[in-house]
């Protein structure tokens, strides 16, 4: 069915719909032959944490991944900051009339090798067609469902003066990447999307430690967008040291080109993690073994508690404010 | 914000998308103050229910309903036919750069209304924006999470020749409804969507009930292309009595004319249960003595354990095989 389309008729519950979910959906996640339920069921014990997100990222296929991998690692992602150990998927597919089912097909491959790498399973399915025109090329939304085991306990109502903020790599890549793919800026680069389940990093860095504060992926609005919201939640006040933030070559020179700063670009496979000073060497080190941490940094510290603001301390020695993402224009970013 | 438009940085993770979040989508849901996490916590014990679904329906306001209404129905429903109770319900909007705040605000009511009713809490939710073109006014993902309790017991392996077949109303009301008004087909017609959450009804029907076989709520499709499914996936032969379908004369009326067929017109408020054949007066009853059982009818019955067809009955005394919906061209119905 290479070169073949989708149509209509793959949206309205029928015979053509019923073909597509056998040949793409159950070939790409296995298929152990029970009935296909309205509903999926699953034995969990005592607290889930429960995310959901939608993907509307443009292009769907870019350097590091494609909408399919991120649906995935986005929602992983989402699931395990709060601490639970991500266990099962939910997937909602709407398709454009005309979308080749061939990229569908190297797409929901995609889905099912990431979540293989992540270790969760795609309990509930759902496709959708809309007429041409009506939507672009394709939308995914992922539900993510995690269990509490309980190995990795935050507190962030214990956020205090002396913890450390710190990042788990890079920032800005996969904004830089989506800005550059789209071929709009001009830019040639060879940066690559940092999309990435981060379940496992977290796992290794957090588990068994008791000064673990807050985790949070700062994916939409940046590192500094993600920060403002934890300072307005919990008034906590936080400085952050511009030197120290990591920050490709390739990603400042591009930001610099376009007036763009790293602290509002897009990351899909960055975690920050907020800990007690005790535990900062310990989660630094783990994260720094791992490879999607090896580029981890301690990047500042909160000094109050009280105001809810978040500072930056410049290379000149001057504090300035930083606010939420507001008129940066950089849309369908995931 | 009566006459506000959705503008692309309400989809941007920055300082718009966070006042929308909290002008529109915190009122309508109710909010207790927490700060906002990445995933929300809820605690349950044993087995639950998972189901998703994407909601493309057009036009986005029908008579009957909305898109928010139905995308908490439609979810709502397929958890409540695997005999789970619906408990918890996520959202994900993909919204068209322009669409009316005061739209979404009246669909977001109406959402968190059918909520209300159906019993259910919203506890995760997302927001995404395309440029003008790029999707059609708003597209809503619900995945909802409902828990076994063991009042409902269904039982699809205990299938057996004499079972019963009941329909808790007359069949195609959404489906026409939907056809009507998208005005193209030149039709006028009074009839609504059925569009309604079915838990309570079906809690009220089968709680305690040792017959009750299998449900399904009968969606894009019909009430055909379902039974055909639970035909093929159990291997059981089915017999419908045409004469006794329970059709509104207004459906009938606009399927004659336009060559459609009730049995592949989709509904949104209706529950196909197969029971024993000693649970059937009691599941009738019940049924019939709530609102939106009133119409309930037994249609026909499981005639053999193989061969897995559905065969429809005439009032001319001969049987015909019905197959899944093809080619009906009934797009976006849901």
């Amino acid at each position: 069915m290479n070169d073949q389309r989708i149509t209509m008729a793959h949206g309205d519950g029928g015979e053509q719909a019923h073909q597509l979910i056998e040949e793409v959906f159950l070939k790409a996640f296995g298929y152990n032959g029970e009935p296909l339920m309205d509903a999926a069921c699953v034995k969990v014990t005592d607290r889930i944490a429960v995310s959901t997100d939608s993907f509307v990222i443009k292009p769907i296929f870019f350097p590091g991944g494609n909408i399919g991998k991120i649906a995935v690692a986005g929602t992983v992602n989402d699931i395990a900051v709060s601490g639970a150990v991500p266990m099962y998927i939910t997937a909602g597919f709407i398709l454009e009339e005309g979308f080749l089912i061939r990229d569908l097909v190297s797409i929901v491959e995609s889905m099912a090798e990431e979540a293989k790498k992540a270790g969760v399973r795609l309990i509930s399915g759902d496709t959708k067609v809309v007429e041409r025109g009506s939507a672009d090329g394709m939308f995914i939304n992922t539900t993510g469902i995690g269990i509490y085991q309980n190995e990795i306990q935050i507190h962030p109502e214990a956020m205090q003066e002396g913890d450390s903020i710190i990042i788990s790599g890079t920032i800005g890549d996969h904004g830089v990447t989506i800005l550059t793919a789209r071929g709009e800026l001009g830019l040639i680069s060879d940066v690559q999307s940092d999309c990435a389940s981060l379940n496992h990093l977290i796992r290794e860095a957090c588990e068994g430690q008791s000064g673990i504060r807050i985790m949070r992926d700062p994916t939409r609005g940046g590192l500094a967008t993600t920060l403002v919201e934890i300072c307005e939640d919990f008034k906590v006040t936080m400085e952050l040291d511009q030197t120290a933030l990591p920050v490709r070559q390739d990603v400042r020179g591009a930001c610099d080109m376009l007036g763009f700063d790293p602290l509002y670009m897009a990351n899909e496979g960055k975690v920050i993690i907020i800990t007690a000073k005790e535990s900062e060497e310990y989660v630094l080190k783990a994260l720094q073994s791992h490879e999607l941490g090896k580029n981890a940094k301690v990047i500042g510290s909160i000094t109050s508690k009280d105001r809810g603001q978040l500072l930056l301390k410049t290379p000149m020695g001057t504090t300035r404010r930083l606010g939420r993402m507001a008129g940066m224009h950089l849309p369908r970013i995931c």
